[in-house]
C-alpha cells in the first residue's frame, strides 16, 4: 500500500514480544526498530539485531519521531493498565489487555488519553477479546436481539496448563478445554438456555508428576483450584513424559460463536461461526501485528482515540490496498 | 443508539425485498417509509400497510428528505449496474451486486456517484460477496502471503436449483454443494494447492420429474448445462414429490474459509473460519438490512462514498451502541 515501512517497538520481551518480533521480520511492510524491557541485560544477551532498551527510555524524545505504533506485550494484570495510558500519551499502541470486565473503563482511560495527544490506540485484542468478540458483534448484528454462545475448545489452554504445572508433584501439565455436547445441543435447538460455567465446559488435564508425587493430592488441588478449575468438571489424568511430548505437543485450538433467533418469517435460523487452529499461542501475536497496519493507517488518515477490533474496517488489517482487496478478495 | 428510526425505501419486490421487509419490520431502530417497484398493481394489490410507488417516483425531491437509505433489492444482473449509480446521486444505499469480477468497476462508478453527491453507498453485501469476503480477509490479514480456500456447503443452492427445474419434464428440483474432502486435506496439509472449481466442489441434485419425462434425457440436460453444472461432476437423484418435501424443504447451508500458512517460528498454522447456517435464503436480507445501519452512521458522521463490508467497522452494524457492545460483547 505504501512503501514507507511501519516502524514498530515492542514493549516487553515475554512469549508474546518474541512472536511479535518474528512476525514484524516476516512482514515486508513492517519494520521492527526497538525493544523496550526491564530486563535489560537478559534480552541483550538474546537480541543481537535489534537496539534494546529500558522501559523508561522509550519516552526519549527522539523516539516519537522514530516509531509509529508500540506493541505492548506485557500482562493483563500488572503491565498494560499501568503502560496503556503513559505511552498512549506518546505512541499510538496495540494491546491484548484481556480482564474482559474492566475492557470499558480501560477503554475511557485510553481513549482521553490518545485523544488528547492525537493517537490511535487499539485495546483488547487477540483471540477473546478480539477474533471471537467481533464473530459475536457479527452474528448479534445478523440476527438482532438473539442471545449468542461462546464455546471454547476443544483445545489446550496455556493459562489453564500453567496454573496445573505450579502444583506441587507436577512436572508437567495441559490442560484442555472441551465444550459440552449438550449444552451446544441445547442452543442449537434454539431455547436460549441459560447455562453455568460448568453447564458449557468441562477441563480435562494431562499431569506429568514427578517421582514419588502423591496423585490424589495432586488431583484435589487441581480439581479444587478456584477461579481456574473449581467451577468446572474437571478429570486429571496422569501420563508418562513420553506420551506428553507425542500427544500434547501441538496446542490446538479453537471455537465457535453460536446463535439462534428467529428471522423475518417466523424461521429460526443458526447461525455458527467458527474457528479451528491447529497451533494456539501464535495467534494473539498475529492479531497484535496485524492490529498495527490499522492503528498506522488510521492515524494517517486523522483519526484519533482507542479503537477496539468492532471500530476497524477490517481492511485495514492487511496488507493488500483496499484496490487489491476488491479485486482479489471480494 | 438513536431514538430517531432510520428511514428506508425498499427498490424491488422480490424475494429479497419481501424479506427486507419483514426484518425491518422486527427491528426497533428502523422504520420502512416507501416501497418502489415495477410491478405497480401487483404488488399494491399484496402490500397494505406500506405505501407502494413506482420506481421513477423515488426520484421525487420530497423522498430526499424522508429516506435515509435505500435498499436495492433487484438482481446483479440487470437491476444494480443501473439503479446503483442513479439513486447514488440521490441517497444512501444497500445493494447485493454479486458478478465478483465487476465488483471493482462497480464501485469506482458508485464512489463517484456518492462522493460527489454526499452518500454513503455500500456495495456487494450478503453472503459472498460479504460475509465470506470479509473472512477471506481477516484470514489473510493474520498470516499474510497464505493462499485461503473458500468451499461452499454442504447445501443448498438456489440459483442452481432454480436452473435445474427450468430443464424440460422437470417438476422440482434442489442442488446441493458439496466440498469435495480430498480438496479440504490438501489445504489443511498446507500444500496451497492449485484446485479447478471441480476439484473443489461436486453437486448432488434432487429431482422429481414429471409423469412420462426421460430421466437420462433429464439427467443429460442438467450435467452438461452450461455455467452451472458443466465445471463440476454433478449426480442426479431421482425422487418422489413427497420425499422432496419431507427431506428437502430446510434450506440449509454454511461453508468455510480456509487457510493454511507458516508463522513467525516456521510453524505451520491452519485457520477456519466456518459459518453453519439452517436455512440459507434470508441471511443475504440479514446482511442488507444491518448494512443499512452502518450506511445511516457513517453519513451521519460525515462520510461518504462507496463501501463494502470490508471498510466499515462491524460494530456499526450492531443496533447497540458501542459502550454497550464494549461491556456486553468484549
Amino acid at each position: 500500500m505504501t512503501k514507507k515501512k511501519i516502524r514498530i517497538g515492542i514493549v516487553g520481551y515475554g512469549n508474546i514480544g518474541r512472536g511479535v518480533k518474528t512476525i514484524i521480520a516476516n512482514s515486508k511492510d513492517m519494520k521492527l526498530v526497538a525493544i523496550f524491557t526491564r530486563r535489560l541485560d537478559q534480552v541483550e544477551a538474546e537480541i543481537k539485531d535489534i537496539p534494546v532498551f529500558k522501559i523508561e527510555e522509550a519516552f526519549w524524545p527522539s523516539f516519537r519521531d522514530e516509531i509509529d505504533v508500540i506493541i505492548l506485550c506485557g500482562g493483563s494484570k500488572e503491565d498494560i493498565p499501568i503502560q496503556g495510558p503513559r505511552f498512549a500519551e506518546h505512541f499510538s499502541t496495540i494491546d491484548s489487555f484481556d480482564t474482559h470486565l474492566d475492557i470499558p473503563a480501560y477503554f475511557k482511560k485510553m481513549n482521553a488519553a490518545a485523544v488528547s495527544h492525537g493517537n490511535v490506540c487499539v485495546i483488547s485484542t487477540g483471540w477473546d477479546p478480539g477474533l471471537f468478540s467481533l464473530l459475536r458483534v457479527l452474528e448479534e448484528a445478523l440476527l438482532p436481539g438473539s442471545k449468542s454462545y461462546t464455546f471454547w475448545g476443544r483445545g489446550v489452554s496455556q493459562g489453564h496448563s500453567d496454573a496445573a504445572r505450579k502444583v506441587a508433584g507436577v512436572l508437567d501439565a495441559r490442560s484442555y478445554t472441551i465444550p459440552i455436547e449438550e449444552a451446544i445441543q441445547q442452543v442449537r435447538a434454539g431455547k436460549s438456555p441459560k447455562l453455568s460455567k460448568r453447564e458449557m465446559h468441562k477441563r480435562l488435564v494431562y499431569v506429568v508428576m514427578k517421582e514419588g508425587a502423591d496423585p490424589e493430592e495432586i488431583r484435589k488441588q487441581i480439581v479444587e483450584m478456584p477461579k481456574y478449575f473449581d467451577e468446572y468438571n474437571t478429570e486429571v489424568v496422569f501420563i508418562s513424559q513420553e506420551e506428553m511430548k507425542e500427544k500434547h505437543s501441538a496446542y490446538p485450538h479453537g471455537g465457535f460463536v453460536l446463535i439462534s433467533g428467529v428471522t423475518g418469517n417466523g424461521h429460526k435460523e443458526v447461525m455458527e461461526f467458527s474457528l479451528k487452529l491447529e497451533r494456539n499461542p501464535e495467534i494473539t501475536t498475529c492479531v497484535l501485528v496485524a492490529c498495527t497496519r490499522a492503528a498506522y493507517r488510521l492515524k494517517k488518515r486523522g483519526d484519533k482515540g482507542a479503537f477496539t477490533l468492532l471500530d476497524i474496517p477490517i481492511g485495514l488489517l492487511s496488507a493488500h490496498s483496499d484496490e487489491e482487496l476488491r479485486k482479489q478478495f471480494m
